[in-house]
């Protein structure tokens, strides 16, 4: 009962392949749950105990291992046969005495892979310092390669079926906006809020279900605004004040991450409101901009040149790549939106860009999630790029 | 605006100096968020990039290393003076050229400790092999030391406040399941059920708002109750099924989990109804046996004993130290309910208690939070102990 036909799959591991053949390495150890999850199907809550793929150049189908508890998951979600699927005895979980990466060393060992040359996720948020000393403690004879964002690289080019779920997440995020806006009021909790918010990202449409989106709603105001990764309080929102809204939807781990700013109040600061249109402006131009062959970082010089006829600036990346992903983090990790970055732009690449501009005082920022297309980019959400004032 | 007052963060970082010298750690780094917050107040959604803090065995206040744009929240939220909160620019994310942890080398480089002792927590989640690679290569004088779980068993014992903390969040969980529970009916979408679960773990009380919890809401149904992990889809529930309920509730990060089972129909299959019966009365009879100074396994084996006499037995753990945490899991990975497991129980431990049987076809759970009081255990929640039948 995979997501995607069982072909798409075996496409991803022979790419896969091709790259570790390129990097010379003969076994990958795939730790990152959204690589886990794109070569395989593989989809649980499970990545808080060590698992991994592991995929051999000389196999076409890769070992899954995990925690013993979530073997059923795994021939639940992906297209592995059953001898495929391996499962570590729960004695290996939370101990001081064995660590799960032993088990899979041992695995490797086992098949007779313990003298080749390993690529591992050296920066893949659950491949902890210690599961890869106690990998290297398990096979000696291993030469160890980096195989960081290996299959990252992989997933940048989505397929059509891959696009059709974040259009999905698209018209789940117009929900997810539309009901943060309505529900914002003076007076009203933070958290009372961010409840409805949860409920239409989980709610979705009637056709789509919504799943968990791998960062939780982000609704600062007052001086929060300023701290852009605090979250809610049980404080009721205040009249006079902006509200950055970072939200997102997620179907079925692709995302569709969307950002505007709203203002309690009927008469936003002239300042607040000019600072809004220029910033909606550059959005509007910049995307505008997009096209397949142009490089990562000629898109933010649009964005760039806009707005140092302000006389502004902005330190931080305008966007990244973005789709299948698990907590904490949507992005990929891959290409940024951001100068020095030559990537060039491709159909099916799909992105976040978000420009925020913060002032001492008050700010404002306004995203879209899109995919490259043949000739310019297809924006997968449809909520008017504006500051929200509700008088 | 810290959660607790300056001085108990003092009093835990005095703590886990002590810890330090003990180990012989001049300089602890410290990964964990849970670890983070527990220190010094902070709070936020951002490690999804590396950040730490870097506390030395003669400084009484630890240094707040994390991303430049995140540096106002850990003013917001820690009691750390702002020389002690140091960020790095943004060209330092996911870059290929450079590492946040070479920043964070620099520092402590710079401070003159580049050829101390230096702890870390090797298995954190957060703190990647390439964390650890990077902290290496920018420290070539230091001598690094296992620091795992060195926090964590401060964590331990709670304070008062924190009890207070999870006695709020067992009141929202109240309401977390009861909401679960009267929401499930056959026909309903299990996104939907899982919407109003969020909502009522955001919305809180009138007098708490919730948090989010580290966990996701699991509730499964049909073949998937064998498959612990997998998470919601857009299917209805169906008549005559049963459905796990595996839940939480947090408060400011600090979590009461909860677990039940329901069964949608008037007649439950009569070995459901027994193997309920069974295993509420082994949580009840367990829950009583409670006491500080009885060993963690020996509470498991009063579990183990009752289920001998129906001729079963469980391979994992019945029961976790759990408290203050981030996702992916509320456990805080020291103390389990489980053989071997040495620890002596003290007043203001924490566990969640899980007590799941699983058959071929058919099972049941329910838990319980809790902390050990002086004289036996004090449980957050109370929603009854049994098989909710819906029919």
């Amino acid at each position: 009962m995979t997501l995607f036909k069982e072909i798409e799959y075996r496409q991803r591991i022979d790419l896969a392949r091709e790259r570790m053949s390129e990097a010379a390495i003969e076994v990958l150890v795939v730790s990152d749950p959204a690589n886990m999850n794109y070569l395989t199907g593989y989809d649980g809550w499970s990545f808080y105990t060590p698992q991994c793929l592991v995929l051999a150049i000389d196999e076409a189908t890769p070992l899954w291992i995990g925690r013993g508890m979530d073997a059923a998951g795994a021939r639940h979600t992906t297209f592995l046969p059953e001898e495929r699927v391996i499962g570590y005895p729960d004695r290996y979980v939370h101990s001081p005495h064995c660590h799960p990466l032993n088990f899979v060393g041992d695995v490797i060992r086992e098949r007779g892979w313990g003298a080749r040359s390993i690529g591992v996720e050296m920066d893949a948020y659950y491949f902890t310092a210690r599961s890869f000393a106690e990998l290297q403690n398990s096979l000696p004879d291993a030469r160890f390669v980096t195989a960081d964002l290996l299959v990252n690289w992989i997933r940048l080019i989505k397929s059509e079926a891959e696009i059709e779920l974040m259009r999905q997440a698209g018209q789940i995020a117009n929900r997810v906006m539309t009901t943060a806006i309505e529900r914002l009021e003076p007076g009203v909790r933070e958290c009372d809020v961010v409840a409805d918010v949860y409920r239409a990202q989980m709610s979705g449409t009637p056709e789509y279900g919504g799943d968990y989106p791998a960062i939780v709603p982000m609704m600062p105001t007052g001086e929060k605004t300023s701290a852009p990764h605090l979250t809610w309080t049980d404080e009721p929102y205040r009249s006079e004040q902006m509200v950055n809204l970072e939200l997102a939807a997620c179907r079925h781990r692709y995302h569709c991450p969307i950002a505007r700013t709203a203002y309690l109040g009927k008469r936003p600061p002239a300042p607040l409101v000019e600072l809004a249109e220029h910033t909606v402006e550059g959005l509007n131009l910049t995307l505008a901009a997009i096209r397949p062959g142009l490089r990562a970082e000629e898109v933010e010089l649009v964005w760039r040149n806009h707005i140092a006829k302000a006389g502004l600036e902005k330190e931080s990346r305008i966007g990244y790549s973005m789709g299948l992903n698990y907590p904490p983090d949507w992005g990929e990790h891959t290409v940024s939106l951001r100068p020095g970055d030559k990537t060039i732009l491709q159909p099916n690449m799909t992105f976040h860009m978000i420009l925020g501009m913060w002032m001492d005082t008050y700010g404002f920022e306004c995203s879209e999630s899109f995919r490259v297309t043949d000739k310019g980019c297809e924006t997968f959400a449809d909520v008017p790029r504006k500051l929200f004032v509700k008088g």
